[in-house]
């Protein structure tokens, strides 16, 4: 069924078209029915399907039909595996079909700008490449099942903290280099079938009343095919949004919106075009999701969960292992503690909180994975709906700890710490956990924290344990995984997508986050996570990237395709990765460049790619990446495009951000020339060192020197030239009149200018 | 000779107005003989007179006749003393008045942002209002010999890279915070006859052509009354300065400029009131220069040089005295190494840098202090005018270190490495001189270093010596007065003006200082100095306001005259400070405040009060500060005026910004109500708790939603309104329509509005 949406649309009313551009209620779009368009479903949650059943609240606020609950974003991106982030896909878009779903409200490619954000579990990295790589897989196996996305929150909404009113104030390169990057890959790799916009303003406009985001950037740079829809309530003035390139507000307007919209035509603030190309592009999702769904599809409950323990599996990050107290023998006495591994927390709370299909119980799967030979012991240690310290479970506690050869400690964030809608002020775990970890450090050494949580925390108590164990919000098969993990039968291969800093206050946007009143200035810029860490020299807890392995890997034989290229050219550079030693596993080889010197501020290094590969013991595997000009670019705000100053970059290959193992050098020229007009404000300096302009520039500038003091003064000096040249680097043209005795007139400074601009213009021509 | 100033000016020409308004030649002022306005002398230098002969090059650059070298900015703020500096100031304006000299080109109260600036000696402090109370009391020393002094740069030069082109983006109220502050205490306490606006411009205009800043600020907020002269060479266009507030342009422009000037006046671009006006402010300051001229004035050289010797030794800052190796008994062997200790850095470059009366050699003043018993052996150990190592001479220097009991070894950084006219871009000291003193803590571990150096240095060596004296640039009595202290002549009691970071990456500037090309944005705003290193919690090498003395303090009885104050109030401070060592010395008790909460972001804490108090053994003294509204106040922009929010404030006194010794708790009320209009976008979280609308925006709140799922689910969940009010904090008006089934009318919005806007009007009423 191809529909002739253009045939369609010259049959609609006013009234009909200005009625489709917003949803019938909470969840679905509207129909109409004397044209056969027909009212599609979409539904929250990117690492899982939040349908509410019909009947049940009109908020969307309570319990929804059961599905599988995967690791959240923060977890999946840790796997860096864009393979099994698209299977994670596939299964989502399997479900989605199951229950009648056009689109999936999902994935969110905001970047982590500060660990404090409430919706930080949702979300990828605070790195723009490895968030797109991410969002990007996620949606291409999700639209592989003929089922929509929602590549949300497009943008600068980095924080819960007023967000639906505050205005984030993100320069043009820190908003292109950081903040749309890790949208723009995802949009112009998998075409996301819509693109969410977010509550807040971005540099003074709502992002649903803004044309330079939704229509500009969006749709017209990147090629975006799809419909933009609101956040739910995140519509200011329904028409002004449409003209700027909102198709669908969401939810139900109930008339207020679509009124809006028509008086806005009958008054000829909006014309009927704008509003055709927004029903247009409605229409073509709408019935796109009619061609592609599939007819009574069910779906493997059972194999999606197990999907889930691999990918739960795959995201946990090894922070720490000393005297490689992991994996554990399946053998002896383990302890474990801590009421998270009975009821424990695998998804965070607000709009993508689902009800999982099962849920495995962490004690029960420790004990099924351990066998026979263990002896597990529990104790709960806090409550977990509680900060206040018990003391009499910390001193139950500490008994069952004191019998064992191990200590499994499982600690975290509760709901209430990191949930949608508000961000947290601080990095602690409750203390009634932190009080426990070191009470149990106390009658036993042998201590491995599991944690549970969406997003950094501080770890004052991380030199008492031995063993830490990221678990993230590792979805409802969390509790196999971490078993598998524990004893050995999976081999961590997990790194962090995120820095943890080692105190909250080392965070780039510490100070001006979460900004004063309706204002979040992001005045950190580019340095955001681990580009501030690495240039500033900030050491952190952990850093972006890390994460340890039961095996060891070896690199080796770091190559370039090319030792000199243009920044046109494509640059193949190829590492060679070898397990050395005794088990199977995987490592995330990362590759990140630096640009040695620039004339802007950049950050020590970026990442540019990174692929994760699997090794048996002693197998070499030699992994390639292709480098573009991207991979070298900065914005430039005045060319308003990607741009490569010409010089030296370092290829840097690693295991972490901080862990540099090989590194390449090559020489990449750049082929755009910078625009450089002379003004009466252009200094001497600038003058001198461009190619251009510098032989007429010096031959000028000694002729204005003639007779006036500069040229006495350097002629008892001796060397005449080489002293105005250093005195006079900073020094503007028009200051040249107050050293020449009023030798240097206007109109000699004017022709000056006029010479040094026209000699441009002629090599151009040449 | 009270002059009729507009009897004067109603004879003017238009030409001879014009021509007023620049200089005659480098260093003199214009007259005109039919007139009788006499031509004055201005003369660079906040430390010192430099008097350039007639006959000199015409471009400032070269020799200057005898005067006495003070020491530099960064060393007399670190005394802490305004009596001192007045001292300092009054000795000054003794030497212009024998050298005929009406106006002092100084002080420079710009803020170190970083200590990268090349000209940064020349400036007071990190902090503004420890700046603004040296300049302030400069300024009253220089003038109070009838002399003028020229308060530069003003404003937001915080740096010598691209100076003359570059634009400094500050935020309004870091603006007016730290950098604007920094000259408005000086001008309201002590009304410099002259201000040199900079260089650069400031937020898109250049600060000599900016009404902002010279009129607006200076003129009409500040109560300024003398005249605005540009930097030399700083005039962009000539009338469009003089219509934004830029009285004199120096040097010399030789016609350009006054041309510029009349023909703005014949084509109306400029009235001639406004040239009227400029004139008037130049003639007022040229004759109160020629009523206040003392003829035949002299000056004492040696009781200047001895005032010279007195300010170095106070404001030298004692670092590190492990094992208390200083002070220095007065026997034994002593090692001097160093070339710097018999060629001294003791001034710095550039326009300050001037011909001192007489220079000390320190290796003979420590001869001399140390007397008979102690036997001095010199080592030259490195080439100062190179930086690299001379193996020869370190191997002489080790040889005569490990014949010694102590080495005072001198270091620090030679002229090139800091200048006026260029930047620092690293804290270095040349590699010769690490790696002397490493070597020489191979062979003795008993060393002392003093350091001659206009702005911090990192120190990698810190930990292999004991002793560290910061000499600054110390003034031509340098060596008498390091001898001084060295051997205990002198207690120290210097305490640093600015922090010493671990390494310069930890400057709050670094990742945006210098700027990209002509542009070089604030963004760490406020937190500049120990704002930044005390809020962002990064441990600094030394902190703001360290010091160490040879005798001991101790802090008691620390009284508030109130608990609670209205922000109008003045309170009073007391504190006792006790002598409990046993020798006499000198503290600088310093006052902080914090402001507990804030809804604007506040630094940790802000110096508001400081007192030097000499002290015998065992002697106590009361200290009182006085505290205003400023004290507790920040920037509000939109207010346009300084606000203090309601709430609790510490009062911290402290020997440092991070040794706080005594805290007390004041509540302040604010009496200014800041503007608070609904609309639309007001979130339902800040009706709510505005006291003045909250109790009509519950009622109207609950009537908008009768009928609506909100009620309904509320209804479901028990408690209604707290559902509610926890859901919607940060949701804006508008959006209840969303969530409001249709019944929430853009009428009723509008509605909801006008009453909560109207009930505020009602009550300003009553």
């Amino acid at each position: 069924m191809t529909k002739d949406i253009k045939a369609l649309l010259s049959e609609m009313t006013l009234e009909e078209k200005a009625d489709l551009c917003s949803g019938k209620d909470f969840w679905n779009l509207k129909g109409i029915e004397r044209l056969g368009i027909p009212s599609i479903m979409v539904t929250d949650g990117p690492h899982g399907l939040r349908k509410q059943n019909l009947g049940a609240d009109h908020l969307g606020l309570f319990d929804s039909v059961p599905a599988t609950c995967f690791p959240s974003a923060a977890g999946m991106a840790s796997s860096w595996d864009r393979n099994l982030i698209q299977k994670v896909g596939v299964a989502l878009g399997e479900e989605c079909q199951a229950e009648d779903v056009a689109v999936l409200l999902g994935p969110g490619a905001n970047i982590k700008r500060s660990p404090l954000c409430g919706r930080n579990f949702e979300y990828f990295s605070e790195d723009p490449y490895l968030s797109s790589e991410m969002a990007a897989n996620h949606i291409k196996g999700v639209q592989s099942q003929g089922v929509g996305t929602s590549l949300k929150h497009f943008a600068a909404n980095n924080q819960e903290h007023r967000r639906m009113s505050t205005d984030a104030i993100v320069d043009e390169r820190t908003f292109r280099e950081i903040y749309l990057a890790s949208f723009e890959g995802a949009v112009k790799q998998s075409q996301p079938w819509t693109v969410m916009c977010s509550y807040n303003k971005v540099n003074g406009e709502f992002a649903s009343e803004n044309n330079y985001l939704l229509n500009e950037i969006l749709k017209e740079e990147w090629g975006f095919e799809g419909f933009v829809v609101s956040d739910w309530g995140a519509v200011n003035e329904r028409d002004v949004a449409l003209a700027n390139g909102l198709e669908l507000e969401m939810p139900a307007s109930k008339g207020i919106g679509e009124n809006k919209i028509i008086e806005a035509v009958h008054n000829g603030t909006l014309t009927e075009e704008k509003l055709d190309a927004a029903v247009e592009r409605i229409l073509r999702i709408i019935f796109k999701a009619v061609e592609e769904k599939k007819e009574n599809a069910t779906y493997d409950k059972e194999a999606h969960h197990q999907l889930a323990r691999e990918t739960a599996r795959e995201s946990m990050v090894l922070l720490k292992n000393e005297d490689r107290i992991l994996p554990l023998k399946k053998e002896g006495n383990i302890a474990v503690i801590g009421e998270f591994a009975k009821a424990p927390r695998y998804q965070g709370g607000g709009s993508s909180h689902i009800k999982p299909t099962k849920l495995e119980n962490i004690v029960e799967e420790i004990e099924k994975t351990a066998g026979e030979l263990v002896n597990v012991a529990y104790a709960q240690g806090y409550y977990r709906d509680k900060d206040a310290i018990d003391e009499d479970l910390i001193e139950e506690a500490k008994v069952v700890a004191s019998q064992a050869d191990t200590v499994i400690l499982f600690a975290g964030l509760p709901d209430r710490y990191e949930s949608e809608g508000y961000d947290r002020v601080h990095l602690h775990i409750p203390e009634n956990q932190t009080r426990l970890i070191e009470a149990i450090a106390e009658v036993n050494p042998n201590i491995v924290v599991v944690l549970s949580n969406g997003s950094p925390i501080e770890m004052p108590w991380l030199d008492k344990i031995k063993g830490l164990l990221e678990g993230y919000l590792g979805g409802q098969a969390l509790g196999g995984a971490i078993a598998d993990i524990l004893f050995g039968d999976a081999n961590p291969s997990g790194k962090l997508a995120e820095t943890f800093p080692k105190q909250l206050s080392d965070n780039p946007s510490y100070l001006f986050f979460p900004g004063e009143g309706d204002r979040v200035e992001y005045r950190e810029g580019i340095f955001v996570g681990y580009r501030y860490y690495d240039t500033k020299n900030v050491e952190p807890l952990f850093p972006f990237g890390y994460g340890l392995s039961y095996t060891t890997f070896e690199y080796s034989n770091l190559t370039v395709s090319s030792k000199e290229i243009n920044d046109t050219d494509r640059l193949t550079v190829t590492v060679n990765v070898k397990n050395t030693g005794a088990v199977a596993g995987k490592e995330v080889v990362q590759l990140y460049v630096r640009d040695v010197e620039s004339s802007v501020s950049r950050p020590n290094k970026e990442i540019k790619g990174f692929e994760k590969v699997e090794l048996q013991p002693g197998e070499e595997k030699t992994t390639s990446f292709i480098l573009d000009k991207r991979s070298f670019a900065y914005y430039n705000t005045e060319l308003k495009d990607w741009h490569v100053e010409s010089g030296e970059f370092e290829i840097l290959v690693g295991k972490s951000s901080k862990e540099i193992v090989l590194t390449e050098k090559v020489q990449v020229e750049s082929t755009v020339e910078l625009p450089f007009t002379v003004n009466r404000n252009t200094t001497v300096g600038d003058l001198v060192v461009n190619p251009k302009v510098a032989p007429l520039a010096k031959e000028l500038l000694v002729k204005a020197q003639e007779g006036s003091p500069f040229a006495a003064a350097g002629e008892e000096q001796g060397d005449f030239s080489e002293m105005m040249e250093a005195m006079m680097k900073y020094m503007p043209l028009r200051a040249l009149s107050n050293f020449s005795d009023g030798n240097f007139t206007e109109e000699k400074l004017q022709d000056m200018i006029q010479q040094l601009n026209d000699i441009q213009k002629k090599q151009v021509t040449n």
